[in-house]
């Protein structure tokens, strides 16, 4: 079993000069666990940056296929944790053991994945425009452009994927990946598993010979707003609540050199049941979305928090469907009694508004949460009413009626932006399904049709992004390969010597990437 | 000859309900022209946002190939604007009339090679991960991506480019290629040549079938923060002051929903002469840097305004020659009254500090700018003092000399972020060549090798772009087919009908483009 010191890890090594200690604490009982942590003192915390910022020049020049080994290695030691971790993950975030295995495998792969993607090479966006010496009226000089790491990046992990967007999540990955050393700010929800974690990439790092200071983990509450502001750190990415995210991107915004921030932070997920499926497969999509809602105690940043549909018998029957379906789901502990509380204080707004219907839902008991359903006036919405634009972090959905086609379109247009939007649809919905295909396409990031928003494929065409609130910069994604993107820059050299020219820009093109040389995509040498 | 009206450009209209009027001003006598130009109102600022707005679901939605139409038939209408545009803008001005000419070409080129990067369709950052059925434990859906993009963009021009960064310039093409509709806020500069251009605009939008309000042109003063605010506005880009700039950028990140500004804004581009190139080369680096440095009177954002070197006879020797070339250079009419006494304002600063000695230079006559030379202790730069950092704006370069290559490392690190650095080298400089471009990479959008920085091609692999101050996001160029990124944004579909897909991820492949498909690129239909 993995000791655990509960000491920052700084440099490649472990500090505790603080006096404040954090408790772990059980999920479950509310309990603490026998593990402490200690805060990091103003001064860890620039070590941190500064030991990150050490690392950048020696890891940035790494060939990208080291750095793919290096992610590689960190896969293989997280699945070398044994069940001790297992033990503690679920014993910090009530999350079930076959879950925790599930999403192992998952930020394994993701780290693999983007292993790939620096062996591939495409990630350099490679440009070269050849010297035209005879080009008139004047010539032009050989110009080649590639991408780098921004430098130093900070990241704070989301509660609810205490692996797959936490401490070698994909903020990480995809950081390391461009070249960037990491200091990560270890959720208070489990820092043990963080712990854990950490270690396991600090092995990693050790075993494919990075630089010291390549990773780094800080413990603390405070610690996070003073690390922004550290002026090593260059971007920062975010996971977490609107608050937090959009304080993080004011503190960026406000530092001398302003820095750019990607936070995921709030999404309601809108699912819209066209007419033709309402009508022939109610039944089926009332346990499927009731499903989606409760999975993982709609602790999830896709969690389907609102259902769209026209007035009629239809929809009528479905929302008594769709009630029993959520009734029939069982209580879950969520990921701490904050949540939960959270989650109360969401289902309590909801509950005095004159505008919302409760429709179904057992309250919970104790430490569980039960799913519920309710129902609200589409007036809210137009109304530009701020409480059902708000994310309610927990297993509830909001069903919300359009008196046709039109109203639809308006309640659509009146959201605010999401990360997802689902349409449920038959064939003979078509017309509709491309009436308000372009109306979404400007208001989320990624569009599903007869799915549910919950899974997130880690993979080359995933967005998990979209426009704010759901993110705080449109044109990032958090998941998937595209995510590198957040942390690179080009840089150009003009006329510059072979010999001096990065590996991904020669001539010979020795990393046999695929490059647009004079406007054209090739893999071919240039001389 | 075009009769200028001195109306706002609003959703294909003109308008005029301001009472507040600004005057074109000769840039060579400091008289007004016969041109009044009307301030925008609050409403008429807000309709010119909501003339974007509007026009933005159509615009986006047409195929990349008609947008191209549009840019070609701007740059058309460009080239057939007659004798009495070239005279407004060298009124306006005082840049002669080859530069014009020469800017105007380069302008078209610009648009058009936009309107090849629309065509070629790399742009739409294609991805494919077809659907995985039988995948175990779950199958995957079929996903897809491409970029789309933001919506409406507010466009800020600067002065010393009145046509390739200005109107119809380097932001407005990327923008418009992107499928964003423009809100331009004219320059007071140059406020005919603009009104000149927009008129061009509109007519290539006409003759194309675009939809009004693709593009809109504002006057006046505080106009530009009204825009940068407005809730349709999604993204900013602007060339000009770091206090213009940076005013913008915190305007942007206080929005309700804050959005990206891509602002190019202070470079003061190092230009490092070696040792061997300065030994065997110094007359000819002297008179070529000199051209460069008094090119344009030093109104360009890549003007070299600072020479490193190392200490010895052989630099105090260049230092000598610099400052008879420099002396050597004509004087020249500034862009404006203001930007004579911005540059007089820094030469006064230059010249009181006393750690700078003033080598080279006559003193100006009248509204005339001469070349200055100056010589800074590298204590300075070492020491962070703030004024060896600020670009003056205009014919003038601060030498500093280095006691050793570690001083001259430590000098360049101290350096803030630069459009640009380059350096002078001969064979034998190869070793310190290698040794300071890791340094230089950090600091800067572009590195040249024996050449200088004041031409800045146009072309796929150019950045024009580098860390803060130079830019307000390191991740963005404003020259070159890169620049459209900075308005494009990933959408990504899960398991949507093929009919319903955007033509650039149909199975098919109608665009016959490059796509990522399961993570190799090909042209390849993927059915």
């Amino acid at each position: 079993m993995t000791q655990l010191s509960g000491h920052n890890f700084i440099g490649g090594e472990r500090s505790a000069e603080g006096q404040t200690r954090w408790n772990s604490v059980n999920a479950c009982t509310g309990e603490d666990l026998p593990f402490q942590f200690h805060e990091a003192t103003e001064k860890e915390v620039n070590a941190a940056a500064e030991a990150a910022a050490d690392a950048y020049p020696a890891f940035r020049a790494l060939s990208s296929i080291r750095r793919a080994e290096f992610l590689d290695a960190i896969a293989s030691e997280l699945e070398e944790l044994g069940d001790d971790f297992l033990d503690v993950v679920t014993s910090e975030t009530a999350l079930p053991r076959p879950r925790i295995v599930g999403e192992r495998v998952r930020t394994a792969s993701q780290l693999r994945l983007f292993a790939t993607v620096l062996r591939r090479g495409d990630f350099y966006g490679a440009r070269i425009d050849l010297a035209l010496p005879d080009r008139q009226p004047l010539p032009r000089p050989d110009i080649r452009q590639y991408k780098i790491g921004v430098g130093p990046v900070a990241v704070f992990g989301a509660s609810n994927f205490p692996l797959a967007f936490s401490t070698a999540g994909g903020d990480t990955a995809a950081a390391l990946a461009a070249g960037c050393p990491v200091v990560f700010k270890a959720h208070r929800g489990h820092m043990a598993t963080s712990e854990y974690v950490a270690t396991a990439v600090i092995k990693a790092a050790e075993k494919t010979s990075m630089p010291k200071g390549v990773f780094n983990m800080i413990y603390g509450s405070s610690v996070g707003a003073q690390l922004v502001k550290h002026p090593a750190i260059q971007a920062v990415g975010f996971t977490g609540s609107l608050a937090g995210g959009r304080a993080l991107c004011d503190m960026a915004a406000a530092r001398p050199q302003p820095i750019p921030v990607f936070a995921e932070m709030s999404s309601i997920n809108p699912v819209i049941i066209l007419p033709a499926a309402l009508a022939s497969n109610g039944d089926k999509i009332a346990a499927d979305l009731a499903a989606s809602v409760a999975m993982g105690a709609g602790q999830f940043c896709t969690n389907p928090g609102m259902v769209l549909g026209m007035a009629g018998d239809d929809f009528t029957a479905f929302a008594k469907k769709l009630g029993q379906a959520i009734c029939s789901q069982p209580s879950q502990t969520m990921l701490s009694s904050g949540g939960l509380k959270s989650y109360q204080g969401g289902l309590d707004r909801l509950q005095r508004h004159s505008g919302v219907t409760h429709l179904a839902g057992e309250p919970g008991v104790g430490n569980s949460a039960n799913a519920q359903l309710f129902q609200a006036d589409a007036a809210l919405l137009l109304d530009n009413d701020a409480l059902l634009q708000e994310e309610v972090f927990g297993p509830c959905t909001v069903m919300v009626e359009a008196n046709g086609v039109p109203q639809l379109k308006a309640l659509l247009h009146a959201l605010r932006g999401q990360l997802t939007a689902t349409l449920i649809a038959e064939a003979q919905d078509q017309p509709l399904l491309e009436a308000l295909t372009p109306i979404l396409e400007t208001k989320v990031g990624r569009i599903l049709v007869n799915g549910y928003p919950t899974g997130v494929e880690v993979c080359d065409a995933m967005v998990h992004g979209g426009p704010y609130p759901a993110t705080s910069d449109a044109r990032g994604t958090s998941v998937g390969t595209l995510s590198i993107e957040r942390f690179l820059r080009p840089v150009c050299y003009q006329n510059y010597p072979e010999s001096l020219l990065p590996d991904a820009l020669k001539n010979s093109n020795p990393l046999k990437i695929i490059r647009l040389v004079n406007g054209e995509l090739s893999d071919r040498p240039t001389h």
